[in-house]
């Protein structure tokens, strides 16, 4: 059976870390933004998508038209988007970030997970663990503004709220530990997937 | 080792059942909305609460001149908030709705659930397993309006949103199974509490 699992996730939660262990444990693809934005930038969707897309006749005039006027960052969340729904087509996968739970919102067999951490577990754990060059070390500002970023970024290209439990499957503070997060997640899918 | 299991749930998810299931596998003490309600009406709580108060001369004479001005609902929210935190303060126990999230917040050892499942599997629970008297059997209408009234009243209370991710340590969609959510919650507690 294919399916995909989608995993969103407050910055410095553990929750890339959670969907590549839960990936591992059941044995498929792993992606995430980093990955995902290698691919479309390989495929050149975010350069060339257009004409290709407009070459290939495959779309209306009028959209073409109204790609080709559309900002750089819409562009890429396209070619992004593209690039999910290709990987998710092809075989079982976890994908991390990418707004990805909307761009498959209507795969069959979608499993959506939301991880969250306390404001100050999360500047620790950035603190000590990610290798991120963060301006003057102050890394309560860094996670703020992260946290700002991400949720304009999903509601602007999802016109939906950040973090709302009835939009996921299970959602999970990582602080009880990113290795039970992933053994729940890992029943949940079992589960309700039932395999 | 005392701790509180706290839980909302939309309505229909069979969220009050997977708190009586916790409850049962944890070997620990189960309080809902009714029960809590009923304890504070015995302890005449709602009719008295204000004049004992005074009497004991535990709080101001201001108030317990504000206390009197009170509307019947808030007396009985503060009634049963009385109730809840005494009842988690004499032993371990899971409590379902009465915004016991809010009211024990400052508790240590306190795990918080959300149960939601999608708005047609909550219909179809409450026409064929709940008891209710529904007016022209109109199921969808019902669930819709105890859907607001509930939001309503935990917005009035805690002043806070009800169903963001971020508020709880695990939320769940009870689609999965009543089964799997009660073990899921088990093992999420017994690894975030350590026992």
């Amino acid at each position: 059976m294919k399916y995909a699992v989608v995993i969103n996730r407050e910055y410095g939660s553990g929750g890339r870390l959670i969907g590549k262990d839960v990936a591992n444990r059941l044995g498929i693809q792993f992606y995430d933004n980093e990955l995902i934005r290698l691919t479309a930038d390989e495929s050149g969707f975010s350069e060339e998508y257009v004409r290709e897309t407009a070459e290939k006749k495959t779309v209306s005039l009028l959209y073409s038209l109204y790609m080709t006027g559309l900002p750089a960052s819409d562009r890429l969340f396209i070619a992004q988007s593209q690039v999910i729904r290709e990987v998710a087509e092809k075989e079982s996968c976890v994908i991390v970030g990418g707004c990805a739970d909307y761009v498959l919102k209507n795969m069959d067999n979608l499993v959506k997970v939301f991880i969250h951490a306390p404001f100050e577990d999360r500047v620790r754990r950035v603190q000590n663990e990610y290798n991120e060059t963060v301006p003057d070390n102050n890394y309560k500002n860094y996670v703020t503004r992260m946290d700002k970023k991400r949720i304009t970024y999903y509601r602007y290209f999802t016109q939906n709220k950040w973090g709302r439990a009835g939009d996921y499957n299970i959602t999970l503070d990582s602080t009880g530990g990113i290795n039970i997060c992933t053994a729940l997640i890992e029943t949940y899918i079992r589960n309700f997937l039932k395999f």
